[in-house]
Parts: C-alpha cells; sequence; structure tokens
C-alpha cells in the first residue's frame, strides 16, 4: 500500500468511443492540486463488468484513495454500486439518506420516483452518502482493504459541485494542507519564450517555488506553486512581473476581454470595433464577458467592399487603388466606426484568413489592424501563417489587447508583434 | 490473451496534474471505430518510470494491441523507447530509417541535428518505424510476448497524421474490415425526444443497424453503425429523415453556419445581421466557415440603444415605450440592417444574456428574433433560462437555423421553440 497514491477508475462507454473527450479527470485533478495531492494512475473502462472487478481488485488494497467517476446513474448499465459491493463483500441496501435524497429530488420536479430513481439509493451496507447537490443520484464512501473508495457522478455539473467535499475527505484520509498558489494570465508570449527568459535573469529562483505553465487559447496561464504564501512565492511573483508585466492580463481567471472592460471602465470609456477578416469575432469576445453593456457601443462586420464604403465612409478609391486589406482602409474602418457610434477607442482589422484569397503580395494570413483614438491611431501589419480558425482568434485576441495597451500607456508592441510585424 | 483486445497507455506529467484535457484518446477510439474495433482499456499514467514498467508488464502478453501515446520527444522524461526495450528484452540502438528521418527534419528547419534530436531515432532493436509526416519523432511498432506495440506522439496533430499507418497495423494483425457509418447532424431536438419518437413510430428498426448519439452544442449528431452498407441501413436514414427532417442540417461534418451558407449560395442571396445579446456571435459564427464572402454581406452590433437608433433606424419612441427588447425593436433593427446592407435576408436579435438586467417582466434569458425579408418577417419571443454563455450560443444557432428554414420553405418552428415560444 502506497501511503498517497489516488487512482481514479472513470467508467463508461461513452468515454471508450471516442463519442465523449474527458475533462472530468482534468477537474478532479485539478482540485486535489490544490491541496498538495496528485493523480497517480487513471484507468478508463467501459460498463464492462469483468474488466471493473479486475479494476477494483487491482487498485483496492494498493492505493489509499480510489476515486471512481461515472455508473452511478439509474440504468443497468450503471454498475458501480454492485461492484463496488461485492468488492467489500457486503450487500446492497436501500441507503436512507440516500433514498431521501431521491424522494425529495423527484418531489422538487413534481413527479413519483420509479424504481429506476430508487435504484440510485441502493448502496453498499457501511457507505456513507456523499451529496450531490445538482443531481438525483448520491456518491458513496466505503473502506474496502485499506483503500478509500469515494464514488462521484458522470455528469461534469453533479461531479464539480460535490469535489469539495471529495478533497475533504481525502485530506481527512491522508493529510495534506492547502498549497499556495498563485495564477497569472498572460497573453502574447510563449511558454519557451518565458523559461528562456527567466533562465538568462540574475534573479536567483528558489528552489521552494516552482512554476507552470497552462496552454490557453489565445492565453497562457503562469502558475505559482508553493507549501504556503512565503517572501520566496512573492519574490518570484516580482521576478515575473518585471520580466513579462505589460504581458500579465490580471490574475486567477483573468481574460483579455475581462481585463479590458476593466480598464474601459476604470477611465469611464467606451470602444467600438469594425471587422472584415475576423466577422464578429471580436465584439463577440467583449459581449461574452457580463458588463459589457456599459463600455461596448458597437459593433460593425464590414464584410463586403460596398459595405466598408456605405456604412464607414471608406473611400472607393482607396478600396480599388490599395485594396481591402490595406492599411488605408483599416484607418478609414476605424475612423468611421469612431464616427457613427461616438465612441472613444476602437478597433478596425481587415485581413484575409484563407484558405482561399491569397496573393503573391498578400498571402493567406496578411492582416492590417488599426487602433486608438480619432486623434492618437496605430497601424500594423503583420502575417499569421495558419489555419482560418487559428487566424481569427490570434487577430481578435491581438486585437483586444491592443486597446488595452493604449489605454493603459503599455509599449505598442508586444512579445508577439516584435517578432511577427513586417 | 484476447484476441481483439485494444489497450491504450497514455503518458505524461501533464495529464495527471490536470493541466491538459486528453483528447487523443478520444481520436484513436474514433479511427479505431471506422474498422469496428474499439478500445478495451484505457490507462493513464505521468513520466513515472516504475508505474509504467508495471503497465507494460501488465498488459504485454495480455492485450493484443497496445497503442502507447507520449514520451517519444527528446527530452529525459521521455521514457517510452527505453521502457519498451526493456520490456522487449532488447536493446536501444540508432535506427537509420528514425535517422535519416530526424536528419531531413533538421535539414528542412535549416538545423543541425543535436543530441536531443537525435535521441528521437534510438529504437528498440527490432522495432519498424511509423512514418510521422509532422513532426521529428517517428512513432514504432515491435511485438512483445504476442503484444503488438505500437508508439505515437503526445502532440495531437502528428497523431492524428499517423493514425492511418497505426489503423492498417492493427487491421493487418487482428483483421476487422470497415464498418458503414452514415452521420447526421441535426439541430432543435434533444437526443431524448429523437429515441422516444423513434419507440413511438410504426417503423420496424432492424437489429443490423446501430443507432448512436454525438452531442455537440448546438448541434447533435445521429449516427448509423453497421457492418456493411444495406437496405437496412438505408431504411433507418429514411426513417429518419422522416421523423426529423427538417431537423437535419446535413451529413457527415456539416454546421448550421455551413449548411446556411449553402443554401444561401444555391439560391443567389446575400444575408446580414443585427445583433443586441450576442454581440456579435451570429457574424461570427457565418463567417468561421470559409467562403463566407460570398453570402455574407454585413452585420451590426447594435449594444447601445443609442446605436440601435444612429445606425440602424430604430425610432427612439419605440425603444423609450416598447424596450429595447420588443417585437417593434427588432423588427425595425432588422428592416434597418437589410436597407443599410442591400442585404435579401437578415436576423435580428435582442435580449437579456445576464446575469443582470432582467425584470419581472423579461426575466434574464427573455429573448426577441426577427428574421426573414423586407417584405416576409417574422418575430418571436422565447425565454432561455441558463447561463449567459449558452443562452449567446443557443440564440445564435438559432438565428441561423431559421434563416435556414424561410429560405428552404420548412416551418417555421422548429421543435425547440414549439415547446419554448411563449
Amino acid at each position: 500500500m502506497k501511503p498517497n497514491d489516488i487512482a481514479l477508475l472513470l467508467t463508461g462507454d461513452e468515454l471508450m468511443s471516442g463519442d465523449t473527450v474527458d475533462s472530468n479527470s482534468a477537474m478532479i485533478a485539478q482540485s486535489l492540486a490544490a491541496f498538495g495531492h496528485a493523480v497517480t494512475e487513471k484507468i478508463t473502462l467501459g460498463d464492462d463488468r469483468a474488466r471493473l472487478v479486475g479494476a477494483l481488485q487491482r487498485t483496492t488494497g494498493h492505493a489509499r484513495i480510489l476515486v471512481m467517476n461515472g455508473g452511478l446513474g439509474p440504468t443497468q448499465d450503471d454498475l458501480t454500486a454492485e461492484l463496488v459491493a461485492a468488492a467489500a463483500e457486503v450487500q446492497l441496501g436501500l441507503h436512507p439518506d440516500a433514498e431521501r435524497h431521491v424522494r425529495d429530488w423527484c418531489a422538487e420536479r413534481g413527479i413519483e420516483p420509479n424504481d429506476a430513481n430508487l435504484k440510485q439509493a441502493w448502496l453498499p451496507e457501511g457507505a456513507t452518502i456523499i451529496h450531490n447537490p445538482r443531481g438525483s443520484a448520491v456518491g458513496f464512501a466505503i473502506e474496502v482493504n485499506g483503500t478509500l473508495i469515494l464514488t462521484t457522478p458522470g455528469v461534469p455539473g453533479e461531479l464539480r459541485a460535490m469535489l469539495p467535499e471529495i478533497c475533504e475527505r481525502i485530506v481527512a484520509a491522508i493529510g495534506g494542507g492547502q498549497t499556495h498558489r498563485v495564477r497569472l494570465q498572460t497573453f502574447g508570449i510563449g511558454e519557451s519564450t518565458i523559461q528562456a527568459l527567466i533562465d538568462e535573469d540574475d534573479a536567483p529562483w528558489p528552489e521552494s517555488v516552482v512554476l507552470g505553465y497552462r496552454a490557453g487559447m489565445p492565453q497562457l496561464e503562469m502558475k505559482l506553486t508553493a507549501a504556503t504564501a512565503s517572501p520566496e512565492v512573492e519574490q518570484c511573483q516580482q521576478t515575473l512581473e518585471r520580466l513579462f508585466g505589460d504581458h500579465i492580463i490580471g490574475e486567477d481567471d483573468a481574460t483579455l476581454a475581462g481585463a479590458l472592460q476593466q480598464v474601459l471602465r476604470d477611465q469611464g470609456k467606451k470602444m467600438v470595433t469594425a471587422e472584415s477578416c475576423t466577422g464578429g469575432l471580436i465584439a463577440s469576445m467583449v459581449t461574452a464577458e457580463p458588463g459589457s453593456s456599459s463600455v461596448f457601443e458597437a459593433g460593425f462586420v464590414t464584410y463586403a467592399n460596398s459595405i466598408k464604403h456605405s456604412v464607414l465612409g471608406v473611400s472607393e478609391a482607396s478600396l480599388e487603388t490599395d485594396g481591402a486589406v490595406s492599411e488605408a482602409v483599416v484607418k478609414q474602418m476605424l475612423a468611421g466606426a469612431l464616427t457613427e457610434s461616438g465612441a472613444d477607442i476602437g478597433i478596425a482589422v481587415s485581413g484575409i484568413a484563407g484558405p482561399d484569397g491569397g496573393s503573391d503580395d498578400k498571402p493567406v494570413g496578411t492582416v492590417w489592424l488599426a487602433w486608438g483614438t480619432a486623434d492618437n491611431m496605430h497601424t500594423l501589419r503583420t502575417v499569421l501563417p495558419t489555419d482560418r480558425a487559428m487566424f481569427q482568434k490570434l487577430v481578435a485576441a491581438a486585437g483586444l489587447d491592443l486597446i488595452r495597451r493604449q489605454l493603459l500607456g503599455l509599449p505598442k508592441l508586444p512579445h508577439y508583434f516584435s517578432r511577427r510585424a513586417i
């Protein structure tokens, strides 16, 4: 028996067929990490009695903790309670707390509990229930051969709601305190560049603080982990802020759009977008965050050239001579959008998202951006040779970031453009 | 030894910490499904020598096939080749084909191969290489105790490019032909409703055809699987088309936006959007698909009331009396967008995405939609009480679908609205 081993057993045919991508195990691992624990082995099986029995035999008596996910539902395929009872060599019985939970759950929905509902209340004798605030199936906990088995439902929202109790029970069994974490959201700089700049830096990096990364798209999270809050953690955070300050959007779950909204609110300003190649994605990213109505005035998706002219007043001569993907056109798009909306600041983009429409002069991935105010307008051309979806995402994210930079008086060219602008 | 057992062993610390959600195993399972094979067990471990050795011992001699994913890279943590060699009781050697691949890969990038690059060419003696068209690390195949081990890289794009050869080798080892699949993309009807309508239907459902579902958001895929193309499969497809015809968007990877683009192109028409609560998401969905410039004219994200008036000509009286979320306002938004853009058909939406801004009269989740042409305009009010992100997604998807329905002369009210419209 390894005293801190935590095994994870996920069950469900949908996990084996490839019809469902498993995000539950990442959710469980992240919750455990906050208490300094890690999953040591993950086994995934279909709703297959013989294989599940084999996995239970192999795990009980070896791992100290076994978290099971899935198989708690009302159908015949849901085998968890039955197989754990067999492994524990006990009977299934109608658990009074679980029964009450099922009856309450049905009553709230105005339905009479049937056999399938009540099946979820039949648990191994000696098990204690783990409350499920979101669904009809409770989880349960039971010790088998020195292994604490904790069962959880496969529905992600239900699992999430149960994780605090799961973690509490694991900490009660094997100890482990809180770890201290600082999470910084960044945009525009890659993991390898960050690591290289830290390695080259003079400041020593204390061994008690672990730097990790979590790649999101378009953001990258830098994560400091240590046993407790300490001067060393603060020192590391200061190093990161000194090296990457203007690439750091915020802490915890900060997003580009949220950070931009906050700056706009702080300064009492409103923004506007004029999009061609991103087709509304910039506006959509800003308005995906609650509270956007106080800072977002309008968005113009001027896809056709005639619309760039009629709605934003881009001159037909510029469209003819310079083409839709040009500095002259994005500047006029931005100017038009600012005038039409009365907004304080804005971003305009025009580019070639592909896969068609490129030329030698302007290959697929070419984009012109204009951003700023009527009096203080900047422009930039870059080429992002990637697929359509990624191109649109990168241009939109860069658009939000460029407005944020201008409002905060940060350097105009962040790392991603100082390498790519041409 | 079970003759058709296919085990999957995934390795990587990032899979255990929860920093990466594993989508590779779903990709592998889907590829195998096309040949009638399924993954029978999935084991996931960190870069941990002892545990990986244990998993190899447990699997070799038991599963007929073991697909390993991850651990082929250039760093010390990448243990796959070394541990498989140990399991096979052979030495590692510089494999000439693998070496050539690494040298060619480096040459194309104008770099001199270093020890880390070349480490990837050291493979177990007796292994044959699996070509990697995308990266520097080849995969390899070797038999150990009757188990065919196939190793693949963890980078999803590289794995995807190698799957045809992986599947070919598996079929060569254990047989299995193509299975026949028909995939139908639907929108606006749920899995339980589909199943209930099929159960109530008079047409018998042949046992040789399996109906499955794959929940996307906002789409749902219906999947018919059988050994071969047969009259039974055709009969089932006809049943589905008869029952759900106007909810079926298309076959294979059809999307709502792609289907709408196709109808617009077929009819030589162009569309426009006028969005408030969806903040540009409808425009963004349409333009995410290649080819949108031939059918998408313009999008107006009229977030502020003053913009609804100044840009789309919504009367200040309507905004004042009826409020921004009203039938009068969405009709004027649509009329204004059609006039401003000259487009043939369009959609306008105004609603309360939340979490704030609701009232007793118009709770969070309330939305008014107007769609159609200047002469043939329809409106609808509905309430979708969900979170902001889901609300925006559902309204945007419904918006695309309503234009598609009008262009195709389908019933105006699909299943999702006939239950929800109020």
